[in-house]
């Protein structure tokens, strides 16, 4: 059986993403990854952000072997390892300190949901109350709790139960500019009768990225710390995407000068593609006993050696940051450029540093340019509930000429697509 | 600032096992674990089971450090590779196709309770009802649906919210060996006034570790296989710790001639300690949606190169199952000896497999004897709900003579706390 | 129209004893419904324990009219008013102060489910915890709390929506004589892995009319309120359809020496069919906020006229309850007699005081009995989970020569029964 | 003891009224109640409008005694009785039928919160969906279910148990008159993203009794309808405050053309006092089972008397309905003129028909004014999240003369308020 077969006969119809990219890889290096044809794809969602530094990046290759060909310990559960001191003494000397954080580090288990849930539960200690407030179109994860404060209806109803214990609050700009959506939560909070009572915390994304690259300006998420200051709720940030540079800094929310109480970072931590998930906590939340919350994959040693390898690499100074801020603003404007030269495709740009987006406003494009980029040899992803949104998330160290190659080929399928669905008086393209 | 200094400064308060054995590990090969001072730990816990196959096993090294070298992609998604495909062909003709099993096979993120959570789901919307019946004393997971059939009344107010649609029934011999708790569950699905409903699966551990190595008998479990398919209900069954070879078979329920619905696997499927996880489902049951449930880490390859080579190491054949088979029976003869010998201690061997365990009455015993153990430089944990449990998973790889090593340590241990705590005219060692 | 038509066709399906009984009633005395024809029904149904003392009782109309005659205040909410205070002071002195209790008196709302919602709160203010234990096959209400701890399935699904917060839990020889349904329950309470927690409370019928007439033993129900004293639980007795003298004492509970915390009564406190409802709490646990509970008809003071009148007349002295006690045993002889005489009918006599039944190991006879019982102008209702019991509640007042009536009736529709179904080998009656 | 003593001894401290208005009635008629001292009291409350056809109304008293006194049947059931068929008749010949309605009525027990929860069971056995959309300050009762839907936080807090299957949608005009409240629902109900789902029905009181005496407008109303009908959710209206002719009109929503599926209603429509309750359901969405829904007090035929001799003596003709709008707008026009003789109160008038109401800026002036009232033997309650908001609820059968007493009582009281708390110069009035 050819290798697509055994997958399509093994494996769960749930898979998803093998339909849209069906082809079967075999390497991967930076910004690109190879099928077993020996064909490159220019990655432009480096893994739903996690391979923030590329894939195979040689540096941290080289820390992960030198460690796994030495016998040093691999699974540790959450006893003490020479790995876990060294990825806390890292992460706290390079991200924590610099930045003012006296967070605690909390292992929840390998993913993202398992951060989101151990947050949910550090709310709800912390306060006695059961409520958490989340945001139209956010999404958290897919354990039931996770779940509960993610909005997408048909992963919600994935669920098979009820999910409760959550308000949905309108996010930035959900009904348009004027209305003001912290003052009408915040009504909603002050109101006894409005039958939201008082929640434990509110959970956000700074961009909503599985959501449709939904952006939340600065002054919204301050005037929802402060929200949640007056209102005695915790103010947790789910910076799982947006995190580990792809806003053009470590963290997503630090150019807004917040304080979040409780903050998830997982995908691109590890930096190489391994599982790996931490829960930010400040101290007085850090109210756990003992194994209270506990995992088996928490003491999983090669991926902390990537983690620190990678701060080390990429968050010494701020010359990353800054390499990603100027490639952020190239790639903005080249979009900004894409949409105006094709008003008849209707697109509206969208993101924060790189992770940008076009959202159009027939819900088709997107879909028919990601198939069109496909076939061009290249992988880029929709988001948004009806998938109307091209989002493009690629690697951070991308060079300027693939990110420019991409950028000509989502132009190149954009005018493909108008073709193919007649819109604005474009021909069929020869090489279709 | 010293390692342990670093880790009881910078980690959140909820770690655990660090605090019973407090050292910091570096290394780890086979049976042991070393510490920085470089002193040996010979590993009766096996990282949660997760080391079936010991530390650092040779054969799994190379695999994986020839498949990182060489560029092979880490991370994928769901979309498909090379080691994807080969990892479900090897599954699929070595493990599943030898078993008479047609199941297809789920990635569900690289975590046990990432599976369990898709077992509800999958339940759930295969049924269209909600409720799941699990067992007193089960251990399912942190994560918010799995921790709903999780007994553990500690675990459980972790989650501060109520657990619902849930219920808990009475394991085998929970109430004395007279009392038939699967007539028991029948008669409470078949009365209409019994209040319990009808629940779409019945999740269920062959043995459960963490409840306190609580076995259920062959004929208990096919009664419960008989109960859910006259009752139209999923029969799943959690062997995310007792399979991979634990019991002595691969899968813990094979030797009963069990014919399962779901199957959750995790902790030892990868044989390395890397995250990785899987649920089998019947393909009438695998209706899921595309993308329904989904997880960044369901595509981390170098799992599946361990899992792999593993199952081509260890499952070719009966060897090493048989090998296992014998050792258990070991262990068992020397723990019975053992508690015949200490009749003032009050112990009850309990176990399957290489998953053998002694219930004390007192229930400090097994804590007390765990903490002498380290003391002597080996790692056993405790089981239970007030851990009076010791709990020994040595990996099954162990030799003889190490397996021998630690019963003498045990020994010696239970003598040292009987004289600790003055039961049965026991002297304090000199050597304590 | 006639007025079966315009029930058919102007009110909802929802509606069900007409069914049953399909007569339009017009006039009512004693033990005697008469429908529009002038036809006597022989009642055994006493509306469903509500007319203990038959209908339209002379001195309790003559109350009634007497108030009702003379522009005193029919509805005052909760203020106060003379009958609100006559009422509370002749159940103080002559209900209350005799049997040592010192319960305050509160009105839920005029029906039973109404104080079960407010027995199900108090329980949980006071412990602060949500948990409510309850019975397989308890009936205590058709609101969604009171709904939750109701065992049928049938009233459960019409909820729409899970109900939770609540425990099943094995109700007096539910699983045989040999099975002590206490201990379990208490083995689950305190074991800290069985998933049951700690619930605030038990809420319990002592007879439970609805589920089949199943009858706790008062050591079963004494060991029951030890077992809530030594687990901080609340004891909460359901008396609704028990109380108010139908098992021979003004309280079902008293004869057993039971202390509850909270005790609801309804039915037949009113004694003229009028809708009452209170909620008896012990001082310690009536810590409502005033008004945190309430309801537009808690101050029905027609309903306080008779029911101030009721207890005047019936429970003075002890007369009445001997009374019903002597009944009852005759009631309780004859049926035995009747189960002997006819062995192929499989019945099994159960009940207190009043409160007696019949239980058929064929589902369809019970059913039968009372059809043929209708067409001999007689109304007798069945219960349990499959309507397999035939319950005789006929009212306390009921002379004897009609309760011998009632039951001679009942043995010729039984014989009628066995008859039809070709049973013992009886033959159809010539009357049929 | 005295009354009052007996009250606060033996009753539970959850009382509330009799704290506002402490003295004890005996006689009521018409608009006045009557202590036992023989003083008269106004009454502007008419037991939340339960009495909108006065106290003890001598045609209704005399249908009353005429039945109760000729051994009519008190208690029913649901069997068929004469007063049932009369009751269901007066009301399809005289209610619905004039107004088109083909509604099946339901009677779900005696009171507003049976109504309540068998809507909500309703909707939810009609579309298999168990949320369900409720507004901001909704007031629906005090059983579980009815409790989810209502916005009070204070009475949520009392469930002890989180409430769940509700969003809490913003009422008419609740954040301002620039923000459509209907657009902002209707969004959440078609993004897929939004985390609100697709609801089963919308429960809505067209004036919020209870929560303000917010009134939404009929556009809002009609809106919402067609957003039910469009998102394939049931529209259904809470009537049980509104109804009756408190509106104006029998419905409080005939006049805006509404064609809800469900209508609760309850309070005034025994017009006596007396509990009653029914629920309006079209034919296609009555689909119960026999019994699925219960409730013992559901055929309480005194109440039916009386409710139909009202619907003959009020509702036979338009003159009681152009009566009421008359008066309310009188009440209307006075206290318009109030509130601009006194700008320094910062008074707003709000209110439909004879349900009118002052909301103060200040929260403490309504409490204070009820209070004055009361010192001049009047009764009028407060409502609002705060009781910021003076509510006039007179029987709608108050005379003229009384309807003005009662105003320029309110008047005198409201300056002594002003003098009391110092605002405005007003002087503390010499009979204070």
């Amino acid at each position: 059986m050819d290798m697509m077969d055994i997958i399509e006969n093994y494996e769960s119809v749930v898979r998803s993403y093998v339909r849209s990219f069906p082809t079967v890889f075999e390497k991967a290096r930076g910004s690109y990854l190879y099928n077993t044809e020996g064909e490159a794809f220019l990655d432009f969602f480096a893994g739903a952000s996690v391979m923030n530094y590329g894939h195979n990046h040689p540096e941290l290759k080289k820390a992960l072997l030198d460690y796994l060909s030495n016998d040093n310990v691999v699974h540790s559960l959450d006893m003490a390892s020479v790995m876990r001191a060294r990825f806390l003494e890292t992460f706290h000397d390079r991200i924590l300190k610099p930045r003012g954080m006296n967070h605690r580090v909390q292992f929840p288990g390998p993913t993202g949901t398992n951060a989101v849930e151990s947050a949910l539960k550090i709310a709800r200690k912390a306060t006695g109350r059961p409520g958490v407030v989340a945001f139209t179109n956010a999404f958290h994860g897919m354990t039931l709790g996770s779940l509960s404060v993610t909005g997408n209806q048909f992963k919600r109803d994935g669920a098979g139960v009820p999910l409760s214990y959550t308000e949905s609050m309108p996010y930035d700009s959900y009904f348009g500019d004027d209305f003001d959506t912290i003052d009408y939560l915040e009504k909603m909070l002050q109101d006894g009768g409005s039958g939201v009572g008082h929640p434990s915390a509110v959970i956000v994304e700074t961009v909503q990225a599985e959501g449709g690259v939904n952006v939340a300006s600065g002054e919204w998420l301050r005037k929802l710390q402060d929200c949640c200051r007056r209102n005695d709720m915790l103010f947790m940030i789910d910076d799982i995407q947006t995190g580990n540079g792809r806003t053009g800094h470590y963290f997503s929310f630090e150019e807004f000068g917040l304080d979040p109480d409780v903050v998830t970072v997982s995908k691109s931590i590890s930096g190489f593609g391994f599982p790996l998930s931490i829960v930010l906590v400040k101290p007085e939340y850090d109210i756990w006993e003992p194994g209270e919350h506990n995992g088996t994959f928490r003491g999983f040693n090669p991926a902390m050696v990537t983690a620190k390898r990678a701060i080390e690499l990429f968050w010494s100074d701020d010359s990353f940051a800054n390499e990603v801020q100027e490639k952020s603003k190239h790639v903005r404007a080249r979009l900004a450029a894409l949409v105006e030269k094709y008003p008849e495709a209707q697109g509206t740009v969208r993101g924060r540093g790189m992770m940008q987006a076009v959202a159009f406003e027939n819900e088709d494009i997107a879909g028919a340019i990601s198939q069109h980029c496909f076939k061009r040899n290249m992988i880029i992803e929709t988001a948004g509930p009806n998938d109307e949104v091209l989002k493009l998330l690629p690697p951070l160290t991308t060079e300027m000429d693939d990110l420019d190659r991409g950028l000509d080929l989502i132009e190149e399928s954009l005018r493909a697509v108008l073709a193919d669905m007649g819109i604005g008086g474009h021909q069929p393209a020869a090489n279709q």
